[in-house]
């Protein structure tokens, strides 16, 4: 049996994780450096961070590497010939580089290359169908300026606007004006307006926010009650929308820091869903995306056995309980 | 008679007048130059752009300047003494500045100084009253992430999200999606995410696709007129909400790009308001902001008289009648 690796690579906005594996499955090394999204940190700066990780897999494991999968964040469908030979102008080469949206990769990571639907919900929002033709349908993504229903930044959002009613006079009184005043260190309300848009203000910061939105709604306040669940009804509707080009597809799984810290916003999600779709079977997922971007390789090569993947598994949770 | 100037200036984001009267109203002289707003342009370049228009004014009338009222878009209230010290460290004295926001130069443009409400509603949105203790009250202007209802940002990012909600199918068609492609130069609606995320793509350019939206809206498209509707009874709430405070208010004016462009936004701005306030007395503004600086500078020194108002304006439209 060969002994050349194949690498995962989760590549998100801030930081990536790559994970080699070896072709029986078993994980073989990992590492992590900063983040892959070309479009904010640049063609060069991920080129050689890509090619920095692949070289300190490759020097771990003292094998050569024969096939890379990176999920991209700044991708939401599979790289064409253009946006690869971005990345393979230094060590790497056309065919050993496969680059996939990450929204593709965590996909994998649940449905194990079948038919389903992943709903991320985090800073922002998307959706990622694949069909029993392999074919990939993306819906919402549109990003913070356009929507993103359900993402952190929208419910921080329309939390702000709530507090702007009731401090105008024409909306409900509400435990957030208090909330925001906190977090965002101003004396008043209009002081927010300095706040939130001062040069160091990020998007990330302003949809971190969305913690109280998402405690008051938990607490059974009504104003971000209903935020949340106007939210979860929108993001809901665009997977059942999904659904009905593909009603093959039955796993629908949640992922994203919303989801994952937010029983309330789980709850309104799946009412909603099982409302207008009600044979969705709705999942959590069993495999990280950097697991997800080695499954798809190993499907790719027709070697995805139940064997692989309880190897990879297994070895992967050993080598993490190793790390901690 | 002193022969000393008043100088009154309209200080915008992008560009700035200046006009400089005599005692007795008429107008003097007249100059322009970049952007006033500090938080854009930085401290230091909008002092030395006032102090080079004043003494450009000074010297054109070979007269001293006695008194300078400017209105800055970078505030919501009159300036405090530790925001007046940082453009009075050079050339012009503490008591020569008299620093105002905006609106509240055009508020003096169309009342003259008695109570009012003026309605602002171009890129970004904002309401200004005066009541009758000479007290100023604001609501809206909280920039464009956080809604400024019936701004041309939030006309435009609302024509975006029909868009988006047509593509995905869970909204109704419209023709919204065919102008979008067009105006922003992207092939498919997703090919939208790019332009409009671009490093290049600033908040006035996304704001100007609301042409769009007000153009659909007058041909009678029901998605545009649902959109600029719900816009223009925020808005017309919010000036009704001030209203309340200070029922002496008669006056309300309308001012600003989506006012002077869009007959039907203002016939929807306008049933809303006499709906909620049915006294209320919508005028247009009779003096364009520079001179209601000066009008502000007048009132202040108990000058403002009939002779005044009449010689500054006859003198003001000769002044840009020989220019043009």
């Amino acid at each position: 049996m060969s002994r050349k690796l194949l690498i995962g690579i989760d590549g998100g906005g801030t930081h990536s994780t790559a994970v080699a594996a070896y072709p029986d499955g078993r994980i073989a090394a990992l590492t992590k450096s900063g983040g892959l999204n070309f479009h904010n940190s640049g063609v060069k700066t991920v080129r050689l961070r890509l090619e920095s990780m692949v070289k300190t897999l490759s020097t771990q494991c003292g094998c050569e590497v024969d096939e890379i999968c990176v999920g991209m964040s700044a991708l939401d469908s599979p790289a064409d010939e253009d946006t690869r030979s971005l990345f393979t102008t230094g060590t790497l080469r056309q065919n050993q580089l496969d680059l996939q949206s990450d929204a593709y990769i965590a996909l994998m990571g649940f449905t194990l290359g079948e038919p389903g639907l992943i709903v991320i919900c985090g800073t922002g929002s998307m959706l990622l169908m694949l069909d029993k033709e392999g074919r990939q349908h993306v819906a919402g993504g549109w990003g913070y300026l356009l929507g993103d229903p359900g993402s952190g930044y929208t419910l921080a959002r329309e939390g702000l606007l709530a507090v702007i009613n009731a401090v105008e006079g024409i909306g409900p009184d509400t435990p957030l004006l208090a909330d925001a005043l906190l977090f965002f260190g101003a004396d008043t309300p209009r002081g927010l307006i300095d706040r939130i848009y001062a040069p160091e203000a990020t998007t990330a910061w302003l949809a971190d926010f969305a913690k109280h939105v998402l405690a008051r709604a938990h607490e059974g306040n009504a104003v971000a009650q209903k935020i949340l669940l106007r939210n979860m009804q929108r993001l809901a509707q665009s997977a059942a929308q999904l659904i009905k080009k593909a009603p093959e597809v039955g796993k629908v799984g949640l992922y994203g820091g919303i989801f994952a810290h937010s029983d309330t916003a789980t709850e309104f999600f799946v009412k909603e869903l099982h409302r207008l779709a009600p044979k969705a079977d709705i999942c959590t997922l069993n495999y990280p995306p950097e697991l997800g971007a080695l499954i798809h390789l190993f499907q790719k090569r027709k070697m995805l056995t139940n064997e692989v993947l309880t190897l990879m598994k297994s070895t992967y949770e050993e080598y993490l309980h190793e790390r901690n």
